[in-house]
């Protein structure tokens, strides 16, 4: 298979692109990978030739201009049709390539994508998904920021998709899907929650298993969060800052000593976002995956681990089949 | 001044509170202060010849039933005048005692605070104030969850009850207004946000700095947050639980460690909602703050300063002239 990977995304581009791209074909689990860099072939072929043995796998696209976040998201697929973006997902619109993967402005990949690769059949508001990290496993929690103001139709898609999302990348068999609310019995919360709930309640394709409130996400035990973007976006930008915050204290602390007895990579982990690199756009006719500006090359090599795993297990099609039952 | 302590709130009851006002009335600061223990007499009473030297200043007043969680928090008022909390808020409401502090069940000690305490001229909806560590200082939340579906103009009102607040008893001269919102420019946001914004800004009362997104709230740099209560509420109990996770995780790495050069007191300190004890309900016609359940003395004895100094400075009637401007 063939993953587009915006080379122009991250603050360092494309630095941290070339790294992880190399990176991920390298991966044994990515022997059926190639990746085309898109973006300025110059800038490309020049960092490539900072890396030494770099793998076969890898080819450059020109894409001589650049998405910055001064431009508007809805304008750029009119304004810069010649930028990493725009071509990047025009080769996986047309065949080309089966997934893309970007770190570039957040809204401009979403906006694009949107255009570009357009929204399943019956699916009214393509949400974005974060895997949030908790003390058990991975939870997607969905919408995070790409729609406000939700109906509870909306979040019964995003159930699906969620949980179709956790069974095909991240190996779930029969995800759990939690409701965000701020009470944990049937009833409590807003409007939204009340009618969300009973429709959650009632969906035998589900495993829905009740209200989620705050205290109850860093424990795990949840497999996909349902919520409006509103309520996930301030969730989501919170958990990372402080994730941020609390590392960076522990590592200047810590950076002092040198007990061997200490191992805090379990606290790490669970704090560094830089593990699970991508939140996917979901409910797309294709694969679309958005990077941290900031993503270091372990981050872009991880989002493009989790395309490929998309693309090998067929999301789409199976998101398609999920949303007719 | 006279605080009433009810007796009976914490998972502890009466051990964590009769310990926490000992420690309260101890203080210098808290030298103008009377602690009114109310619950089962003879539960506190045993529990205080567990002291040592109890300082004065601490009477003991009896109510022999107690709210607990499975009591439906409208019915508290009706269905147990006897309790701690219904007799404390009535202690409080004649005139016998200044303030109110609880531990109790959150949905009760609200709904009969409202009901004893009743709202200020022209408040709709009282919000529920809770302060949030920040690398900086500490900043007010509100409302943390006793509101949800809030209008632009309610959201109003918690912007001039907090900065009040902040003002009376955290000694902010100039309290900085934010609004929780996804995006940092105006017009960002839902309905809501949009509306607000457009309220706060044009109030000239207020010294409001703008949208506030989840990421920037671990930084400091503001004194009161207003958002909508379900946001609120779920944003408040996912930091508690990170917080209260990531610092179980270090004490028990660290509990092997004897090096003493590892000071993680400026981080525990950030993590620590215990230190901060007490959200105080605000825009009532009297002073009412709620624990936590878990909250060890200490928290209570913080709660019971906090009280001490809304009553000080004269939170109430401040609040009822800031509305009234």
């Amino acid at each position: 298979m063939r993953i587009v990977l915006d080379a122009m995304g991250t603050d360092e581009a494309p630095s941290a692109e070339v790294a992880g791209a190399i990176g991920a074909v390298r991966l044994e689990s990515n022997s059926d990978v190639e990746i085309i860099l898109v973006g300025d072939e110059g800038l490309i072929h020049a960092e490539l030739a900072n890396h030494v043995d770099v793998p076969g796998g890898i080819v450059v696209h020109h894409a001589p201009d650049r998405v910055t976040v001064k431009d508007s998201p809805a304008s750029v697929i009119r304004r810069k049709p010649e930028s990493s973006i725009v071509v990047g997902l025009k080769l996986h619109k047309e065949g080309a390539a089966d997934a893309f993967v970007s770190a570039g402005s957040t809204g401009a990949v979403m906006a694009s994508s949107l255009f570009a690769l357009r929204p399943l059949p019956g699916v009214e508001r393509p949400p974005v998904g974060t895997l949030l990290p908790t003390a058990g496993d991975l939870c997607l929690l969905l919408d995070a920021g790409a729609n406000i103001g939700c109906k509870p139709r909306h979040l019964l898609q995003f159930a699906h998709l969620g949980t179709t999302y956790m069974r095909d990348v991240m190996d779930r068999s029969s995800p759990r899907v939690g409701l965000l609310n701020i009470g944990e019995e049937p009833g409590k919360g807003d409007e939204l929650s009340v009618a969300t709930y009973d429709l959650l309640q009632g969906d035998p394709g589900l495993k829905f298993i009740g209200n989620i409130e705050g205290r109850d996400i860093i424990g795990g035990g949840c497999d996909v969060i349902v919520c409006d973007g509103f309520v996930g976006n301030v969730l989501l930008k919170f958990y990372e800052s402080v994730a941020g915050y609390i590392v960076d204290l522990l590592k200047v602390e810590l950076a002092s000593v040198e007990d061997a007895t200490i191992d805090l990579g379990h606290v790490f982990r669970v704090l560094d976002y830089a593990e699970y690199g991508g939140a996917p756009l979901l409910g797309l006719g294709g694969v679309s995956i958005i990077c941290h500006g900031g993503s270091p090359p372990k981050a872009i090599q991880n989002a493009v681990s989790v395309a490929a795993r998309a693309v090998r297990a067929g999301l789409v099609e199976h998101s398609a089949e999920e949303l007719n039952l």
